[in-house]
Parts: structure tokens; C-alpha cells; sequence
């Protein structure tokens, strides 16, 4: 007998919350609440349905959502309007969409009046901070009950014969499957584990699923115009899209021409090293993408301003403070920095490469060719001005080295 | 009639120069002492040497030195240990050879008991800021003269014209040549002006010289390990090398395989937007690979404050503060970040991609494959140590929301 | 004759902007507007009127604005928000004056279709940068004028000859009057020049004119008490204030308790050191205050992301960036920060000293005394986090260690 | 019986921490090595050796060290020389001593074979994460045992029961004593705990002990010189002085004139707010003071950098990473800056107040009071050079403006 009534499980109807799901009921006595999303991981979730109820779960207490256009648009697209990269390289695709599940289930915790959460993260990765973070902060009393941190299951083999004895399907899983621990949504495809654990060794070709390899890939180049509005795109090649349509081509064109693989090692918020490899053929295309329409949108010491951030904001989102205070009032700065960026930019794709061969902004546009007859008719540039400008800028150090000189 | 005795200038012996050393010669009736660097721009320097002779420089008063291996162990190797990134993108090509130049032409004044410098860098560009603010921090009473912001040879016609007048070999020039504005040296060549000025076009595929359109890069990608010592590449598929050589042969690797071409719109120190092309081929593939070298030896939060510092030292470097006390103050901190960044990286080229594929290091691997045995061995890891570390990151949150969920 | 048809003068009605005032008639041949602002200077701002129509200036020339309410509630309480401290020390009183006067100038010269501004700042100091930068930023293509850097009237005899010879009043200018160069606002009042000019020496007692010594000060403490709404004191010992009356009257306290002196030797903008003597009895009230109220109603990672944010911001106005668009985008983010900051500070003021007593406040204290008992209530506590928290806090080093110590 | 052989506990030789020793011997049936150091708290050590005999230490068990100078000379001043202050208040007295007690109690640990270390920490605040970080990072497979997270005596009256039924002396606690909570060390004596719970009332007088009340101190002011070399005081008056002697005759003056008291509410590593108490007379000295020194020998950006990471290397030395690679490497960076640091600085002290009344620098001032007659001399000021240096810095608001204002 415990002290947990009911508990709203993020249930994705695979092995591993399956056996969450039979574990919780067994382990507390509890009544469990099923939760589904679709974010884009590109795999069906109503059969999470059928699945909830075999497990003895209540019709009232299985939900199943469509997020994609939410998580694009409100999780997304804000994170790249900060052309947020973490240790220079990870489009922090798995961190983004966490916050979104764990709103989400604090959603239906308050609505179906449950008193804890559960997800099935282990308990040396970053997920189980993002989830539980984002738990803590939405609803601060909340049970959170993180299995792979409680129970004795720790093994495949166990795994599996507790599954086998609770009546859980396993077929997929004995028959082999991929080896990889693997994480998906609108934005990314992730690998861990196994032999990406040498980091010395080049990950097998079939591994990458969402992707072909550049060397796959078309020999015919391919370009695209993207449009921009207060720094989200809006339009491709002339066609308005909404948030989850713009993603969902943008990995279509990518993954078309092997734009998008990554293959690192990063820093868990836990502390350790791990090796992962990523794939996020729109996002890869859209940090490209975005960095040209600011080029010519925004003002100098605003684009530096935030770069300077940016590592600091992407390592809030990798440890899963998106819902703390400091991410959100960064992100009100972002935010106001975009009202200007506003244009298109045209990129050519070929073979792995995102080249950007135009940029322009019909209200927005603070490059000016004509800065020379900008000059002569305003006064704007005057070539003296340089030679002040220089002085000045020296004086300090003139002023030393007249010191340190004699 | 004027108070220069004597200047040095910086002289490639091009038209340009050229004509500046005739008009330096006319305007302030002073002896000219011409210093021409190899740098590794691809071009010739003893040429030169006739050409100053011609213009009736005095043989003890023209320097040519070849300054390749000083450029690339003390100012772009340093450089790369900090992984500088100019507005997300630039490598500093241009930036990083103008302290060197400075620095030169410093010491051969001193030498030479000159009282005056001299360059050809134009009034609206960053290079004038970087030459003269080295200038002045080295020597802070020299006299400079920047002849592109005096006189009145302000059009292309007037300067043949000038040439001509005064004898100034102008045969390469009038046939055409490039059209581009272009500076190179051994980490980069650059392109301006022209038909570059409307950002919103491609740029030629003929224009780039450098490098060969991914396109047309070979079919067969090709692998290549580099051993890093203290931050720094001291070899390329195991046979040791000079810095000059390292960066010689991942250009000539770059090159090959379409690597380092960017096509961005930048913001100058002197204020306004401005379109360049450049091609940085071996800088390209270092960049990728220190980061992942970095990857396995860095402490995460060393990592992570290089990040933060980042954008502030390569605009210190762009805006040609390299001999800037504050710059150096960042270097010794980076350097010091470097002691273990030992180990090799292999990389696999291919048509404009850089693909890290293994990365390793006997000494300071900081990546622990058997960080779950090492957990049982050690008690290094602890599954239920990860909820402390959650509650206690998440209690001012929880804090907050207990109040305001009141 | 010139191509300046009119120009707004920031216009004090003292000798120095009106002999500035003669200069610009008789070398611009020019129409002149003056503009004369009450900013809580102390000194009447009507004289200036009688002084302008003997000067020739018409009636519709001149422009007298009392700006006090503006200039505390939109400048200076935005910048304490900000808990802004220019290298540790100070409080940016004459810095933040001049975004306002350069606002107020623009505007009336678009009024009176002015096609040039001009100001009495030296050609030094910072103010000319910051009056200009606000000038330019708000109307780019406004002529400026800057007596200081084109007349040759660089000594005070050549000054007082000029204003002689012109009718100018110099009564008090000739019988002695302060020897410093000072300004003065309802934030501050700052004294440079002379005798200050030798850092190793003290400043006498007699130059401090808006606070008695500390030794001269009460030897009574006295308390207050102060009422802070979204970050800005409302009230002050339970009476309602404008933002005006606040700084008026916590200048009053501050002068009669000694508090508010400094003494600093700080860097200009134009890359000088400089000594100035500062007196800002309000101003060290609010920011020793506002540190306390945001102490119990500040997230603990937003007060330090501010903190981390606080030298450039206050470097951005000590150097004229007021108007720039990276100050109003960091703006936005300080600004959202203080939604919370609601409650009451109680301080003792003393011979000099601002000492914290109590601070609350009912809607937004994040401080909860009962922690413990919060604890066992809620689970908001429990000791064995701890261990977890740090363990993964060191799993990092202790990795590090256990390479390094074999 | 336990896997604990040897424990080496940080003893003071007090109530708890002798509870503590004898709950170690009892609980893990192990040898307890104590370690008492001498860091200036200003109580004698030896006495505790006494104490940890009748509990059964064995002599060579017992480690009693004077640490004082190796406490200011490699901690306090180093920490200094960077400005440290955290959350705009704090001067980081209690941070600064742990990482040194961790070190001391590693090496003896290493001496004597130890394989566990303990402390007096609870487990709510921050001083247990300083000393465990220290010890995981010095000796990463150290087990750690903090009593006050593993025990039941969590009452002052379980605690005294314990003590009384095994003996140990509790006449003083019964009495009464202090009824805050206290550490002290050299640099400063802190006090948490029982009335200070409510940050909305006035400590009482007679809580402080370190220092006279402002309006108890003096009527007449002292003045001070201090005399620095690389940003370290080795002079006060005239008279050569070892760190801890420095320091030592800093507090007699800060206590003596009412300097150096704090009453804050700060954000604990662990995530609640906490009201403390603070007297640190001669670190509020050395802070203001090293400010002057700088303001006249450190190079303007150089200074500026410094105060942009002092919130980060606060909060480091704050949350316990002294021993981590990042505070290193900043340490790094911050002591290069300090080769020019070198001078003096006067004050003058008054009724808490530290009033800088003069600062020179012989070698390394920047401050040149004839930068006029410079200019003349060497062109190093022109006042022509401030209107280019003020229209390029415009420049980009310029075009903005421009655009906007169409």
C-alpha cells in the first residue's frame, strides 16, 4: 500500500512503459492515467490505445494528443529564434521537446486530480532532469515516481520476464530491433549506447535513419526560399505553411540531401561524458537559415548581444530549465530582438551541405549597397572619421604603452 | 614640406602599393622603407624587392621576410584554441594577419629609426582599425599615414592614372584581372566588392580560387587523423609537422574536397553591413576538429565559459584588438585551458563536409565507456543520487510555484 | 555662411552656452533655438529666458521644460532597476541625463524644422559622445554642432574676452565662483578638474555642496521606509510619491545623513582616466534598497544572470548607448524581471551609512521561514538530497581526479 | 560493522562536532583521526586536543595546524585580487575557508590512510556541498559521512541527551551561549539562525561581536595607507606584513571604526533564501581599497572583463568550486591582470565608513593629469579625433534610423 492515488504515466504504448505502466499498478496500488503524444517521432500513437486498455487501463484515463503544431510553434521556433546550440555543435532536439510532455502531463495530473507523474528515463541520462524539472516547477507538490531510478528491473533479460509473465507484448523486442537507444520528434532523430560507446569508431551507415548519406544523396543541387516573420519561418518556396508543415518539409528536403548528421560527444548535466549521434535535417537547415536573415536584419551590437547568451541559454534548455525563470526572461529578450527579422533567404542544397546563396528584407534591410552615395547625399560615411575613430579607440592603449615603453 | 622623416610601408608591390610608395615619396618628401611579407597569400614576395628598387628604394631600406611559420604557431594556432567565431561564422581570416604585419613593420621601424607608417587599407574597412591600433599599441607616438583616407586618388581611373604618370607597372591591371577585392594569407582568401554588393545574388562559381565547388570534388571521400598537443595539430596522418605545413596540408585536403567556402554578410567595426566571401579550407577542418578533441578532454564547465567567452574574443580579434591587454588576458586563460587537450581526431572529407568519425586521447580522455562498472567499482554513479540532485536544482522552483499557484 | 539653417542649443543660460549661443549666430550666421531643461539642477530655469531674448533668441525660439517627473520615472528608476554601478562605484548620475536632453533637443528641432543640434560638452569628455550618439541615433541625418571641438576660444580668458566683448554677463564668472567643472541633476551632482586632477590628494570638504560629511551629519540615526511596486519606489514612509518627490526626498535624507559621497578615478569612454567626485544621496539609497527588496523577490538565477548583465548595461549609458537598440532589448529583459519585485525595505541611515533593517513583502517573498517545517509538510526538504545533489555536482572532478591521480 | 575503516573529521573541538566523533566511533566502529586548524576564528585550537583524548583519539590521531597565513595568502587574496563579491553584497567569508579545510583533511587522510572523511555541516546549507566538493575533487573515491544527514539527533535536545549520556562537556551550551548560529574565520564572523529567521526585523545590538556599532565607534576618523604589489596589500603605514598580519591589523582598524557589518537575505546553493549576518572589517577594507588601486593601474577593459565575470567566479567560490578546473582557469586569467597592481591607496575610516582620500602608483598609473600638455607633446588627444570616433560609433544607429524613420 502506498501513498499514491493516481499517476499520470508519459506512456509511448512501446515495451518499456508498458512494463512501467503493469510495474506502477503493481508497485502502488494506483490507478494510472495514460499519456500520448504526438510529436512528431514519426510512429503511430493510437495503438498506444488498444495497448492502455489490454493493461486494465480506464477509457477516461488514456490520452492521446496531437502536439506537433504546439511543440513546433511553441517550443521550436522560440529556441531558434536564440540560434541556440549547446558545446557548438547539438541542436538540442531531445531537451526541446521534454518541457512539452511534462506541461502536458501536469495538464491531465490537475485535470484527472492525480497526485504523481512517471516517465520512463533512466537515471544517469539529462531526460529525467527535463522531465522532472519541468514537473516540479508546474505543479511543486506533485509525486514524481521515476522507475529506472526505484526498481530492480535493471537488466534486458529481467525486463523482458517481467514483461513475459505480466502478459506484455515482446515479439518486436526478441526478434532483435534496433540497437540503439533511441529518442524522436519533429525536430531530431537520436542514437546512444552500444557500440557508440567508443567514441574512437565511426557509427555504421544503416544506423541513421532519417537521413540518406551525402554520398547517397542527389547530385543535383537543390534550392529553397524560405520567408521570415519577426523571426520564425512562415513560407516555403512561396507556400505559407504553419510551424509543424515548415518543420516537417524542411526535414523532408534534408534528409533528402544529407543534411543534418551529427556525431559527438557532450556533457550530461549529471556529469558524465556520452556519445551521441543526431539527426536534424530541418533544424540544421533553419540554424543555417536564420543566421542569414539576421545577418542583414539585425543590428550589430543586438546579434552580438546575443551571442554572447547563446551558450548560456542552450545550456538552460540541455538541462531542462525551460520553465525556470532566467529561460523565460531571456527568452523575452529574444523574442523582442526579432521583431525586425523579416525577409527570405534562399539556400542551395547539396550533398550534406546547407549553402546560403541569398538574403534580402523588403522593410528590414540594414545592408546598404550604396553606403558610398549613401555617403556623398547624407553625410553617413566620411573617410576622415576613420582616423578618430582609431585614435580614440587606441588612447588607453597608447597611454600604456608610452608608460611601459619608456 | 612636411615632419616625416621616414616611414615603412607595408608594400605587396601591386599597383596599389605601389602607388602609395610614389605618392608617400611626392607628398611628404621622406625616405620609404618597404617591408613585404610572405604570409602564405600564394603570391611571390622577392618581385617586390625590384619593383621598390625601381621606385628608387634604397637596398637596406626593403624587407622581405617570410612570415609563415610565425603567422600560423603564434597567431592562428592561439586563435583556433579558442574556437573564435566571428557572428557565428567567420573564421577571421583577414583579422588574424593584420597584428603580424603590425607587428613587422613596428620592429623595422624601430630598427630602421623610422618615425612614420604606412598601409594601403581603404577608410571604410576594418583593416585600417586593425593595422593602426596595432601600430599604436606598439609604438604609440609613431606617425601614420593612411594614404586611402588623404588622398584624392579616389577612383580607379585616377590611380592608373597616377601609375601611369609616374611609371608605375599597370599591365596585369588593365587587362582585367579580378574584380573582386581580395586579401589572402595561409588560413584564408577573401572576396568584396562588386557583384558581391547585392547580398541577395550568388556568387560566381568562378570567382572562389581556392577551393572546388563541392561538385566537383572527388566521388571517394578520403579520412585523415590529426594529433593535437596542447590544443595545437603537430601532426597529419602521423607524420609531424610545423604549424606552417599542418595548415599547407588541410588547405590542400580542404581544397580538394570543397571545404571552407562562406558566403556571408558581416558586421564591420567602422559601423555598417558588409558582404564577403571567403574560402578558409584547412581552417575549416580545424575548427571541426579541435572542438572535437575538446570534446573528450575538456572539464565541462571549462567548455562551457570558453563558449561564453567566445563571442567577445573573436570580436576582439575582428575589431584588431590582438595586441589589446584584454585580449592577452583571454589568451592566458584559454592557453591554460589547453594543457589537456592531447589526443587524435579522424575526419572524413567529402564534397564541403567536414565529418568527425573518431576522436581519442591516451592521456586525458575524460570519457568513460565503463562509467556503469565504474559506478560498481567506485561508487562514481548512483542511480538515486540523481533525484537529490533534481529536488534540491528544482526547490526555488518549487518554491515559487507554491506561492504563486496559491 | 554655412549650410545650417537652425540649430537647437542646449542652452543653460550660464556664460559658457551663451557665449556658445553668440559663437553660433555670428560663425552659422544661423537661427537658434534654446532649449533649456529643469532636471532637478537646482538652479531656475526661467532667467534663462531673459538671457536668451538679450541674446536675440525670439520668443518662439525658446523652449523651458520642466522634465523632472520625466526624467526620474523613464530614465532613472529603469537604470536602478537594473541595479546598474558603472567599474563598482558609480552610480551613472550625469551619464543617464543626457539621453533625455538629446531626446528632448531632436524633438523640438523637428518641431521648429531645425536642421542642426549643438551642445556645450568639451571635446574630452564623455558627454559630447553621449548628447551626439542620442542626436544621431534619433535623427541620422541632423547636423551637430560642438563649439569645443571647432572654436579656438580654448582658454577662459579667451572665453571671457569673447563674452565681454559681446555683451555676455560674467559678473560671477569673474569674482571666483566654484573652481570645479560640475553638473548636476536630480540623480546627482558630480565635481572634475583643478585640484582633483591629482589623484593622491583629497578633496576638500568645502567643495561637496549637496551633502554634509558624515562627521557634520545627525548623531541621531534616522529610519525610513520604502515601497517598492514593480521595482520602483512608490512610497516613502507610507506617503504616496511620484518618482520625482521619491528622489527629491531621499535626496533630503541622504544630504542630512552624509550619504552619497564618492571618490573615483574611473575610465572615459574616449579612453582616458579621469578623477570625479561624485554626490548622490538618493541614488545610494535606492540602490542599497533595491538590492534588499529584490533579495526576498527575486528567483535566485535571475538576480544573478542580471548581475552577470550589469557592467555592460551600465557601460552601454556611462557611454552614450541609451537609445541604441542593445540597451532596450537588455531593457525589456530587466524590465520583466521586476514584475515580482513588490514589497517594503526598512533602512537606518546614518553618518554616511545606508543600513538594510528589514525588507518584506506580502505578495511576492520568496523567503520562507519555515523551511523546515515546509519540509515535512510538503517533502520540499529532505536532508538526503543533499548527498545526491553533490554527488552529481562533483561526478565531473571526481572523474577528472581519478584519471589524474593514477 | 561498516566498510569505514579510518575517518578523518574536521573538528573544532566544540559540542557537535565532539558528538559527532563519538557517533562516528560508535555508528562505524572506526578510527577517527581528528583534524582542528587554527584559520583565525579566535578561539585557541590546542585545547581540543585535550578533548579528543578523553574521547579516545590516540596522539597521532590528532592533527592541530596553524593555517592562517597559508588561508590569506593563498585563498582570501587571491579571491580578492578579483573583486569577489556575491549577489552585489556578500564578500564570501564562510565560501573561503571550506575549500582549504577539505585540502588540509585530504592530505591527512592520505598521510594516515584514511578512506572517509566527515564534517559538522547540516544538510540544508551550503558549507556541506563546499567541503564535500573539495574532497571528491582532491580524492575522488574518499567516502564522505555528514552526520547531520544520517542521524536522528536533529533536536538541540536529542543532541545534549546524546552528549550527556556519553559524556561529553555541555556546561557552556547549557548556560546558554550564543543563540546563533556562527563560523568564523579571518576574514569574517557570520550569525544565522532563530530571531534572523524573519529578515523583516533588526538584528540586536549585542548580536555582533566583531566590530563596534557605527555610532559606538570613534568620533574621530583614522586614515590608512595600504600598499599593494600584484594586487596583494604587503604594506599597512609604512610596515612590511605577512598576509594573516595584513589582514589581522585590517580587522583591529575595521572593528574599531564600525566597518564591515552585512545583513542580507542571499540564494543558497541548495535552493532557498536564507537570512545572514555578516561583520568582515578588513575584507570591506581591502575590497574598496583594491578598487582604487586598480582604478589607476589596470587598463580600462582589462577592468571592464573583470567585472563582467565577477558574478560567475563569486558564485563559484560561493557554491564550493574552488577546487574545480573553472575557477582555476579564471584564477588564471585574474592574477595576469594583477603584474600592473601595484601602488598605494590611503583611507580614511570613519564610523563605517571606508572613504578613499588618495591613490598613486609610482610604476603602473595610467592616470596622467597633463593629458593635455600630452596631447600638445605627442598628438596623443585631439580633440577633432572625438567627432569621427562619435559618427563611426553612430553609424549603425544611423542607417537603422534611417530605415525606420521613412
Amino acid at each position: 500500500m502506498s501513498d499514491i492515488k493516481k499517476v499520470v504515466l508519459a506512456y509511448s504504448g512501446g515495451l518499456d512503459t508498458s512494463v512501467i505502466l503493469k510495474w506502477l499498478q503493481d508497485t502502488y496500488q494506483c490507478e494510472v492515467v495514460t499519456f500520448t503524444a504526438d510529436i512528431g517521432q514519426g510512429e503511430e500513437v493510437e495503438p498506444a490505445r488498444k495497448k492502455a486498455v489490454a493493461l486494465g487501463i480506464k477509457q477516461e484515463n488514456i490520452f492521446i494528443d496531437d502536439l506537433r503544431e504546439e511543440f513546433v510553434r511553441d517550443f521550436v521556433f522560440p529556441m531558434f529564434r536564440a540560434n541556440a546550440i549547446y558545446e557548438g555543435e547539438y541542436l538540442l532536439g531531445t531537451s526541446i521537446a521534454r518541457p512539452l510532455i511534462a506541461k502536458r502531463q501536469i495538464e491531465i495530473a490537475n485535470q484527472t486530480g492525480a497526485d504523481a507523474v512517471s516517465h520512463g528515463a533512466t537515471g544517469k541520462g539529462n531526460d529525467q532532469v527535463r522531465f522532472e524539472l519541468g514537473y516540479y516547477a508546474l505543479k511543486p507538490d506533485v509525486k514524481v515516481i521515476a522507475p529506472w531510478r526505484e526498481w530492480d528491473l535493471l537488466s534486458r533479460e529481467k525486463l523482458l520476464a517481467y514483461a513475459e509473465k505480466n502478459g506484455i507484448d515482446i515479439t518486436k523486442k526478441k526478434s532483435g530491433g534496433s540497437p540503439y537507444s533511441m529518442d524522436a520528434n519533429l525536430l531530431h532523430i537520436s542514437y546512444e549506447g552500444t557500440v557508440l560507446e567508443n567514441p574512437a569508431a565511426e557509427p555504421e551507415e544503416d544506423m541513421w535513419l532519417w537521413t540518406v548519406s551525402p554520398e547517397n544523396a542527389p547530385d543535383q543541387a537543390e534550392y529553397v526560399e524560405l520567408e521570415y516573420k519577426n523571426g520564425d519561418i512562415v513560407a516555403i518556396n512561396g507556400v505559407a505553411l504553419s510551424p509543424a508543415q515548415v518543420l516537417t518539409e524542411l526535414n523532408r528536403l534534408g534528409g533528402k540531401h544529407g543534411i543534418g548528421r551529427l556525431d559527438i560527444v557532450e556533457n550530461r548535466y549529471v556529469g558524465m561524458k556520452s556519445r551521441g549521434c543526431y539527426e536534424t535535417p530541418g533544424g540544421t537547415i533553419m540554424m543555417k537559415a536564420h543566421r542569414a536573415i539576421e545577418s542583414i536584419t539585425l543590428d550589430r551590437e543586438v546579434a552580438h548581444l546575443k551571442d554572447e547568451l547563446i551558450a548560456k541559454y542552450a545550456s538552460l534548455i540541455y538541462n531542462g530549465y525551460w520553465w525556470a525563470p532566467e529561460r523565460k526572461m531571456m527568452q523575452s529578450m529574444i523574442d523582442a530582438s526579432q521583431a525586425t527579422v523579416n525577409g527570405w533567404v534562399r539556400l542551395k542544397l547539396y550533398k550534406g551541405n546547407v549553402i546560403v546563396v541569398g538574403r534580402d528584407s523588403k522593410t528590414d534591410s540594414l545592408f546598404d549597397p550604396n553606403i558610398a552615395t549613401f555617403d556623398e547625399d547624407f553625410g553617413a560615411y566620411n573617410h576622415a572619421d576613420a582616423a578618430g575613430f582609431i585614435r580614440l579607440n587606441s588612447l588607453r592603449m597608447r597611454i600604456a604603452a608610452k608608460l611601459y615603453n619608456k
